[in-house]
């Protein structure tokens, strides 16, 4: 019976496969979604304060190719490697869609010999990962990266990104959050003095990041169980990655009698200290904590690394609140172009990546929840008429008014009734309405009406663009 | 012999091929590039006057993912369809990336049962074509659509579609140019009055559309030998693909005694007619002609077509003059829409698509060849010092100027001599500096000097934002 039952099935299956390829599916792919006007007004809104935050700070700006040729992106990444979208082999190179802007960025500076820049770049990039969109995970998204490259005195750079994320967070009022600073170089130094073997470092550092989503417990089983750490330093380890403070933690720590004889974490907690010493003269350490339990997943990472963690809030209005994680995150990675140059000559280098899904998913929400209604058009004027046969006297004005750049739209009817004129204009948020009729063109004039007042002016045609700058010059 | 040299080329060829596994390529993929932040200077100077134009003619913005499900994009394209982009099968849903906007926007409509819309959309999209960089021609590349879908009264939004693109391309200052109409159903008209059989409208319209690039001759020989035409009905075409005009045009041939026959051609003429009375209104038909070599290669156009084309100019100062073409182009799509609509309801559509990469091309040759320095930041003060151990009150002004918003960089230098941080202005085109020492601290004030004039004032420290935005506001 079994046998004949899975046959069914198989057969089914067959069946309902053929099924869907006559179903004609509408949709996205999975883990994608359009962006319609109003998610467009959100979006550029959040960009807006992001890209006028790096340019305060001096960036230019750069684009590069959506895919790379899959050599670029091999070997970077470690385990999320797999999660990297192929090209199809249609003859020609092998192609690969970007996992992020940073080794896109490497290999620009690699291929041009740049050694010295600071640029952003916001675009797409693509992971085969799980989506969860309620809360903003996607498989197409989009990341918003500042770096600077050089070879430059220690901590500056790196405290001028901390500053950055600072500024942004701020400025888009996403409530409370807390930057988590920690160092590759004091997790490499903790892990020698906790007895971890060489080897292990990079599998046990993926453990350690995985500390903001499940207890210690799970974490250290995986240690011992897993990957086959001691539980003695599993033990020390776990007494380490608690810790978490600012200039007091680190000052203990350079006492620590372990750490302070490992070069490497000595050279690390000197460099956080000089970090601390720069965040403060930017007034900032008050939302930046010292976090031993902060390793972050990715490969290249050489010095400091650092991720912004929303905090949660007690808020009414909405109903089930977006769950806090991370928005933005980065660090130093003095190997990577290096690892393009024919030569392996090095650029020191040091940026951030702004998680902008999950804060379109925090405004839309946001949004949402309040009375605010948001234009997704900037028309300042329809062209309009009360009378019949006036298309030809429309289309003149309309046309006079893009001329002298007033952005001006009027109904595409030949006879729009003067009801359906106004109801647009309600519905979109246009502020005037330009009426022509039979007297206005004889007595050379246009009527003005202001739709929130319905008070209605004549003016002089020859006038109409400078009083309809004026009306608009405030909204 | 023969045997032999096979036998070796094929050795060689495989250890060509091993060495190019190990030797690692740098480069981006072909027929892509990298934008460096002076391609991006000149790209959103483009950008900005495309936008500002679409804002004028109050449309929305919308934005779509990448790629679209392999399906989607089956059966829009005609003969182009081998230039589609697969992706890998990975699992999961087979997915290809867009081949224009245009799909993805009818499939949006479709999805979302939006019967009326008037939107812009700016973004890549892929072909698989031969690449022919220096003339603009990639394999990615960025479209710049902007399309109306509604059923409005006849040919009101096709006027506002040519009144966009004589906006932008006057606007951008790229020299003479003409765009060419013509209307699907006089193109099929005329084949019909031809004695075309049905069944070979598409094919000859496609070679139709060859006619811009090579002569009528060559033309003329692909519809007779290779698809099989009467030679009769190929002189037929030829005697009408040859003419061109305007409105005179159209009422000779509401005249002609063959066309004037066909009511598909009737059709399209009538409305062609009522489209030259509204660009007259529009004051733009010195720049129109009515073309009926004019095809268009893409399959779903079903009314007006238009393409527009940069005129040859003398021009002494480039030494290998942009090869004239299309810069932009598009038409009437009343049935894509209902391809994807399960009950098959059709939205009307007409939209012009921007080719912005030949516009950067000669922009960018145009910039090449002048004097002009193009900045690549918006940075209006670099904060310096002249003396040593000041780096800690740099940090503390430059954080006063970022917070009150103004654009300010320093040197990443413990202790920059004046020099480098004077010279570094002159580099990068930062119009102020402002420079604290010793004195200027004890005094409250900060030296702030002009890089133009090398002029220097004393501004006390709490008018410093104030001093540093008036002079900046001019630039």
């Amino acid at each position: 019976i079994a046998k004949e039952v899975a046959k069914l099935l198989e057969m089914k299956a067959q069946l309902g496969a053929d099924e869907g390829k006559h179903k004609f599916v509408l949709k996205t792919p999975k883990g994608t979604r359009d962006f319609g006007p109003k998610e467009m007004a959100i979006r550029e809104r959040a960009f807006k304060a992001i890209i006028s935050c790096f340019k305060r700070h001096g960036a230019e700006v750069i684009d590069t190719p959506v895919f790379e040729l899959k050599e670029t992106l091999t070997g970077k990444y470690g385990e999320d490697s797999k999660l990297i979208y192929d090209l199809k082999d249609q003859g020609g190179e092998l192609l690969s869609l970007r996992y992020d802007l940073t080794v896109p960025f490497a290999r620009y500076l690699a291929m041009n010999k740049i050694t010295n820049i600071k640029r952003y770049h916001i675009a797409k990039v693509y992971r085969r990962d799980n989506p969860a969109m309620t809360r903003g995970r996607y498989r197409e998204f989009y990341q918003c990266d500042f770096d600077i490259a050089g070879q430059f005195d220690p901590m500056i750079p790196d405290a001028e990104c901390l500053k950055i994320v600072h500024e942004i967070l701020s400025d888009l009022q996403l409530g409370d959050f807390v930057i988590k600073v920690n160092d590759r170089r004091i997790l490499d130094g903790m892990f020698a003095v906790c007895g971890v073997p060489d080897s292990k470092f990079r599998t046990i550092c993926s453990s350690v990041d995985k500390l903001d989503k499940v207890p210690w417990e799970e974490v250290r089983n995986e240690m011992v169980g897993e990957k086959g750490l001691s539980p003695e330093a599993a033990d020390r380890i776990g007494e380490y990655v608690q810790l978490h403070g600012g200039l007091d933690l680190i000052e203990q720590l350079l006492q620590d009698p372990k750490l302070s004889q490992n070069k490497l974490a000595k050279e690390g907690l000197g460099d956080m200290k000089l970090l601390f010493e720069y965040l403060t003269l930017f007034g900032i350490t008050g939302k930046i904590s010292f976090d031993l339990s902060l390793a972050r997943g990715l490969d290249y990472y050489t010095g400091v690394i650092f991720e912004a963690v929303l905090l949660q809030q007690d808020n009414e209005h909405v109903e089930e609140p977006v769950s806090v994680g991370s928005v933005a995150g980065g660090g130093r990675y003095d190997g990577l172009v290096g690892m393009f140059d024919p030569k392996g000559r090095k650029v020191p280098c040091v940026g951030v990546s702004i998680g902008i899904e999950r804060i379109f998913s925090i405004l839309e929400q946001r949004l949402e929840a309040s009375e605010e209604k948001i234009r997704t058009t900037e028309t300042q004027v329809l062209v309009a008429s009360a009378q019949k046969k006036l298309l030809e006297e429309r289309l003149k004005l309309i046309s006079e008014l893009w001329d002298a750049g007033i952005k001006a739209e009027i109904l595409y009817k030949k006879n729009p009734k003067l009801l359906n004129q106004l109801q647009y204009c309600e519905e979109t948020g246009i502020p005037l309405v330009a009426i022509v009729g039979e007297q206005e063109l004889k007595d050379g004039v246009v009527k003005l009406r202001i739709v929130a007042t319905r008070e209605e002016v004549s003016i002089r045609r020859e006038n109409l663009v400078e009083e309809i700058r004026i009306r608009t010059s405030q909204c």
